[in-house]
């Protein structure tokens, strides 16, 4: 029988951990973590994603900050808003939803953000502390990857895992942290010989490429754990529906654990965002260790 | 037939490429590129690499700036001369020889280092540098082995790259380099299951874990390019005598090309550490792209 990993109901019991530690930190210590989210320009998917976030900060019982600037702010003033957030004693978490406007440099504002508040795990020292194993923030969706892949089993460590993609959001990361986790990782990717052959080796095959079903049901083995991050919208049969970079149906009858699409990687973004302003609160104000 | 990779020679090219990148940014543009380099303590060995340091800085046409502290000086103190050596705006690259006595944290004084000065490449924004994609300041060692490397195939794309070891100065940024050539990469390490059959795979192995040959000549595969960065003293015969991580004489007879130990890796790193002074110095002054 293979596990339909359900991300949403996995999501929500991440979002109901960090919302039980935000109740925790209220109560022991009479503070509320805050998350400031910084909105430039009027890109309608992003105005989603901020009123998502914004809803998902509230319901934890956070303090949801948002700044929403013109399109046609300067980069310099965005650089001084996120310099004030830095400086604000009662902001834990600081996020820039992306993309910026063409005429700022996202990697100037991404990287004014103090990584201890970096939320996103975007900025060159979060991802520098990834690769050195340090205490950081860590992206998101890989973090939200492992999550998934270990209510599989609990101890990945020896188990081979290929992460094909090695994107600076997704890819990289991933393996950074299946390693962590004492995982053999391959990193797989465009340039790949018989990627197919790479797959096939895999206890946990991670897709985040972004293109639609390109990992074939017999590329998996038999029993595998498979974390789909792709999210791609196609048509099909006239009408639009979103596929992952894995051939879901083809690959279930393989796998022994897999991630539907949507309802599986997708969910836990925000849950894991959320965590990560739990666990920047709870450092940065020195209230010792949370369950999140 | 092997082709034995001669690190001597090809440091002593990296060597003379960085001298005559020096020559012409001294005629070009009347600086002299400069390391500083701060030892604090008398451990015997940390003196050696200091004064080789030295002398092949010297030998570059670089000035070398040499700071000896006495074992007692503070952390502040050390943390004073970093960011004292940061300010001053006629030195380019900066070392702080490793270890430091115990009582200073080694990860406070490296991370004080200014990024752009951070010629041995370990600080976190280098390390995020790197895991991003970005340029910055690649550590020595792993930078000196993908050179070995590419002196047999200039190309690297495609190829299967096994990496033994994930520590941080070696492992885990030689994995990123490899990555960045466009090889698939595995990591493997201690919990690793059939750690042989991974190697086999492997077009590229790298051993970089301190074991005494534990990579045996039936772990490689038939033409591969071993590059082996362990240097372990070991007593045979009643001797001492230096042996890598791979099993030379028996891995000689099936590879393509590899490493000797000594004189494969070994000599390439104060070579990049050289490289890496030179192009801190040309970036950070805005000198444009230099040849080395």
């Amino acid at each position: 029988m293979t596990t339909i990993i359900d991300g949403k109901a996995i999501a929500a019991s991440v979002r109901e951990k960090a919302a039980s530690a935000v109740a925790d930190i209220k109560s022991r210590h009479g503070v509320q973590p805050a998350l400031a989210v910084v909105l430039v320009g009027e890109d309608p998917a992003s105005q989603v994603y901020v009123r998502n976030k914004h809803v998902a900060t509230e319901k934890s019982g956070m303090r949801s900050i948002e700044h929403k600037l013109p399109e046609n702010t300067s980069e310099d003033d965005v650089v001084a808003l996120v310099r004030k957030l830095n400086d604000d004693d009662e902001v834990d978490g600081i996020l820039v939803q992306l993309p910026l406007p063409k005429h700022i440099s996202s990697d100037r504002v991404i990287n004014e953000i103090h990584p201890d508040k970096d939320v996103d795990g975007l900025t060159e020292v979060n991802a520098g502390r990834l690769i050195l194993g340090k205490e950081g923030l860590v992206p998101c969706t890989p973090q939200g990857s492992v999550i998934l892949a270990k209510t599989v089993t609990e101890n990945l460590s020896g188990l081979n895992a290929v992460v094909v993609g090695r994107s600076i959001l997704v890819g990289k990361p991933l393996a950074m942290l299946l390693l962590a986790e004492n995982c053999t990782v391959t990193m797989a990717h465009s340039r790949t010989k018989d990627l197919a052959a790479v797959c096939r080796e895999a206890d946990i095959l991670c897709a985040a490429v972004g293109i639609p079903r390109l990992i074939k049901g017999d590329w998996v083995k038999k029993g595998a754990i498979v974390i789909d991050v792709g999210i791609n919208r196609i048509e099909e049969s006239g009408k639009m529906r979103l596929v992952g970079d894995v051939d879901y149906d083809a690959a279930a009858e393989v796998a022994g654990a897999i991630t539907p699409v949507p309802g599986g990687v997708g969910p836990m973004t925000i849950a894991c965002l959320l965590r990560n302003t739990v666990l920047a609160a709870a450092r940065r104000r020195g209230l010792g260790k949370v369950e999140v």
